[in-house]
C-alpha cells in the first residue's frame, strides 16, 4: 500500500506539480510505476521519452492534448477529456499539454516500477548539453540563436495556451499514425455488470496499441466485495479514484494481509497471489486499475469449486454435501451488500 | 546430481507423502523442479494453483484423477494410468485424488526451479485465512457453518474414496475445457529406435498444452550409451526410473564431469553442454526427461563431424583420412553394447 | 569505449590471433560482445559452439569458408569475401577456415556480453576430455587410434590449405541447410543517401537468420556528422573500420559524455540514449554496427521537433515561431560538412 497523493516523489512549478511512485518510493511494486500530474492552462509536460517503459495514462480532470512520434516517423496529436487514456510504446516521443482554461490532472501507469531512475529523457536536458555548433546545423538555425535555450531539464513547462482546436501549425509532411493511441475507458459499457458493481476491461484486444498492459475500471458499491480471485498472468495495480475499502491478500504459507485505502492510493497484487476488495465506506469505492499482460486473466473461487467434484470439495472442508451444493453455481463477481 | 528419494524435502501424512527438489535442495536446476510424490486410496492433494510454475507429471504407479480449471472458466476431469503425464499451466487451478483401491505414485516436473518457495498456493490456507463472514457470504452459507474448516494448509488429505467412474457430482453448467491436459507417452511408439534403445519425445507439436517444457522417456540397454550430443535450445532434468548408469558433461575450458546415478535419482544438464549417458547395469536403464522449451532440438557429435570437410575434421585430430572417413555417416543415438 | 585492437584480451598461435571484448573487458556492453580474429593460410578456427549466443561476423580482409550444422540436421559450407557477413544461431555448431594463400581478418560479434565465460565449447577441448573408449565405439575407431588426440583446446589450428573450390570430402548424406547463412552487406545499394554519408542496414526483413541482431553499415564524410536520434528498441555497438570521429551520448538527468575514436575502437550506446556521430578526420569515418534486436528503430530529433505544434516546440527552447519554422522538415540523417 502507497499513498501516491500523500508520500509520492514531489514535484512543483508553475506550470503544474507531480507525485511519483517508482521503485524508490514503493519497492512491492517492481513491474508498474505510476505518477499523478497535474497541469495549470498553459502548461505542458515537456517533449520527452522513456527509455526502459511504456506510457499509459487515464484522464481524472479537464483536458489534455498529446503528441507523440513512432520510429516509423508517423506521429499523432489527440485530445483527452476526463475518463480517456492513452498509451504510449516504449521509447516512443512524446508531449502533454493542458487544454483550455481549466487545471488537468491525470493518471500515469508504467510498465516498469524501475522507469523512473536514469529512464526518463527529456528534449531541453539533451540540447541544453548538446554543442550549440552542432545544434544549430541540426535545426537549420546560426549558433548564436541557440544561446539561451534552456540548460537544464525543464520538465513541466509553461507557455502559450494551446489553440482549441487541432493546431494549425502541424507540419504536414509528417504522416499520420496508423496506430490508435486512444481509448475512451470510461464511456465504454461495463465488461461484466454485478448486483454489487460493475467491471470495465480494456486489453490489447479492444486497444491494440496497449501492447503491454491491460486496463480495468471498477466501481463497487457500499457494503459489497469484489470475490475472492487470482490473476494467473499478470501483477495488478490499483489505484483509488475515490471511495474507502480495504484489500485482503493472500501470498500462500499462511501469509494474509488486509489494508485500508482510500483517494489516492495504490495497492499492488503479485501475479498469482489471491484477493478481495470490500467497500467499506457509504460511497461507490472507484478503482482504476492496470495488469501488467496485454491480455485479461482471471479465476475466481466460485468458479473454481464449482468445478471440482462436490465430494472432495465437501472432503476439503469437513462440510456435508448438502452444504457444498449450496455453494453459488455460477460467479457472482462483485457481491452485493446484505440488505 | 541430487537423490530425490533419499534426500528430498518431505512431507508425510495418512494422505500421502511428497520429496521434493526445488533450487533450496538441488540448486543447479534454476529452471526445473520435481517432485515425487505418493497418494493413498483415498488420499488427495488438495485444490491448489502455482503463481510462478506450470506443473507437468508422468504416473509411476496406480491411478490418478485430476481436475484443472483454466482462466476462462473451462474445467476438465481426466484419468490416468501408468506412463500418462499432464500438464497444468502456470496459475491454473487444480486437484489430484488417488484412484481406486492401490496407492498411486507419480513424478512431477515444474518449469521454475523456484517453484516451492512463495509458489504454492493451496484452498485450505487461503479459505482457512479469511474472515468466515466474507466467507459465508461469498460461499452461499450462514459464517457459522464454516467455523470449523481447517485453519491451516492440508496439502494432502483424505476423504472419500472417489468413485471410479467419471464422478456424477461434477456441475454441468462449466463448460468442458477446449484443451487437452492428458497425453499417454508410455503408449506411444517410439520416435527413434536405436541398436542400444529407443527415445520417445512429447513436444507441444505432439501436445500443444505442454507450451514451456518437451518430455522424454529414453531406455537404454546394458552396456549401451546415449551419444555424444547437446541440446542448442534447453536445460535437460533427468530421472531415474530404474537401473544403473552414469552421465558425463562437459562444460567446456576442460570441465568435464561424470556422475553414476540409479533408481530416484536426478541429473541436470545446463542448455547448451555437451554430455552423454551409459548404461553401467545389468538391466535396462530407464530415463524421464524433461527439456525447458516447447520444441525439441538436439546436435549429435557423429553428425556434426560427418558434415565438416574430411580433411579439416583429420587435422584438428592428427588423424588420417582414412580413419577419418571410416566415422559413421549416420547417428546411431543410443550405441549399444560391443558383443 | 574500448579500444578492442588494444586492450582486447588476447590469443596468439601459428594459425592465428583473436582480440575479445565481453563483459570482462568492456563491462558497459551486457548485451554485445567482438571478437577481432585473424587467420593465416592453413589455419582455422576449430569446430566449435557456444551456449548462449548466437555469432555474426563481417569479413575485413581476405576470404574465410565456414561449415555450420542445425538441430534439424541440415549443414552448410559457405565462402566470404570482404564485406560478407554470416550468422549462426545460438548452439549451432560451427568452424571457420581461412581460405587461399593470404590471411583472413573478420569481426565477430556475440549477441550476449556474457558469450565468452564458460559459454564456448570447442570439440577438442571436449573429445580430448572424453574416455577413448567411448570415444572409439563413438567414432568407429580403436580406442587406440585416439590416444593421440590433443588433449586440451586447440582453439586456432592449422592444417591443410583448403581447396580453393567447394571441398569435395563432403558427405553427400547430410542435408542441405534450407536457411543461409551469408549476406553480402558491403555491396548491396545504401538503405539512405544523405548529403553527408550513407547507411546501410541488415535486419532479420533482409536476413531472415539473423533474428536477434541488426546490422548496418555507415560512411560519414568528413566535418559531416550522423544526427542527433536514438533507438527505442535496441542497444548500439559500434566498431570503426576506419577514419577518426567522436560519439556523444546521452543518458538523460544532466549526463553527457563526448569520446573521441579511431581505427579498432568499439562504442556501445545503450536503448534509448540520445547520441550523435561526427567525423572529426580528414577521410572517410566508416562504421560497422550492430543493435541486439532483429527489426530496426530510429527516431530522428528532426523528424520529431518536425512532428509537434510548432508554438509548443517554440515554448520550449524560448524561441520565436518563425525560427522553429525554419528547422528541418525533412530529416538529413548525415549532416555534411559546411562549405
Amino acid at each position: 500500500m502507497f499513498d501516491l497523493e500523500k508520500d509520492g516523489k514531489g514535484w512543483t512549478g508553475p506550470g503544474g506539480s507531480a507525485k511519483e511512485a517508482a521503485v524508490a518510493e514503493f519497492p512491492l511494486s517492481q513491474s508498474i510505476a505510476g505518477v499523478s500530474m497535474r497541469l495549470n492552462p498553459g502548461g505542458f509536460r515537456e517533449l520527452h521519452w522513456h527509455a526502459i517503459a511504456a506510457e499509459w495514462a487515464y484522464v481524472l480532470e479537464g483536458n489534455v492534448r498529446t503528441t507523440v512520434i513512432s520510429p516509423d516517423g508517423q506521429a499523432e496529436t489527440d485530445e483527452f477529456q476526463v475518463g480517456d487514456i492513452w498509451y504510449f510504446p516504449k521509447g516512443h516521443g512524446h508531449a502533454l499539454e493542458c487544454l483550455g482554461n481549466q487545471p488537468c490532472h491525470f493518471l500515469l501507469g508504467f510498465d516498469s516500477g524501475h522507469f523512473s531512475e536514469f529512464g526518463t529523457f527529456s528534449v531541453t536536458d539533451w540540447l541544453g548539453h548538446t554543442d550549440p555548433g552542432i545544434l544549430g546545423r541540426q535545426l537549420n538555425l546560426p549558433a548564436a540563436a541557440l544561446i539561451n535555450i534552456p540548460k537544464k531539464e525543464v520538465y513541466i513547462g509553461t507557455g502559450h495556451l494551446p489553440p482549441k482546436d487541432a493546431p494549425d501549425d502541424l507540419n504536414p509532411a509528417v504522416p499520420p499514425s496508423q496506430s490508435v493511441h486512444k481509448f475512451r475507458l470510461e464511456t465504454m459499457p461495463p465488461t461484466h455488470e454485478f448486483p454489487g458493481g460493475f467491471i470495465k476491461i480494456v486489453s490489447s484486444k479492444e486497444f491494440p496499441i496497449q501492447s503491454t498492459l491491460t486496463a480495468a475500471r471498477m466501481d463497487i458499491e457500499p457494503g459489497a466485495f469484489r470475490e475472492l480471485h487470482w490473476h494467473p498472468n499478470a501483477d495488478e495495480w490499483q489505484f483509488v479514484m475515490s471511495g474507502e475499502g480495504r484489500v485482503t491478500i493472500f501470498g500462500s504459507h499462511g501469509r494474509v494481509k488486509t489494508m485500508p485505502y482510500g483517494p489516492g492510493m495504490v495497492s499492488f497484487v503479485k501475479r498469482g497471489y489471491g484477493h478481495f476488495v470490500e467497500n467499506t465506506g457509504t460511497d461507490t469505492l472507484r478503482l482504476l486499475i492496470l495488469f501488467n499482460a496485454p491480455t485479461y486473466q482471471e479465476i475466481l473461487l466460485t468458479s473454481w469449486l464449482a468445478a471440482n467434484p462436490a465430494q472432495l470439495v465437501a472432503d476439503h472442508f469437513g462440510l456435508s454435501l448438502d452444504q457444498v451444493k449450496k455453494f453459488p453455481k455460477d460467479s457472482s463477481g462483485i457481491i452485493a451488500a446484505r440488505i
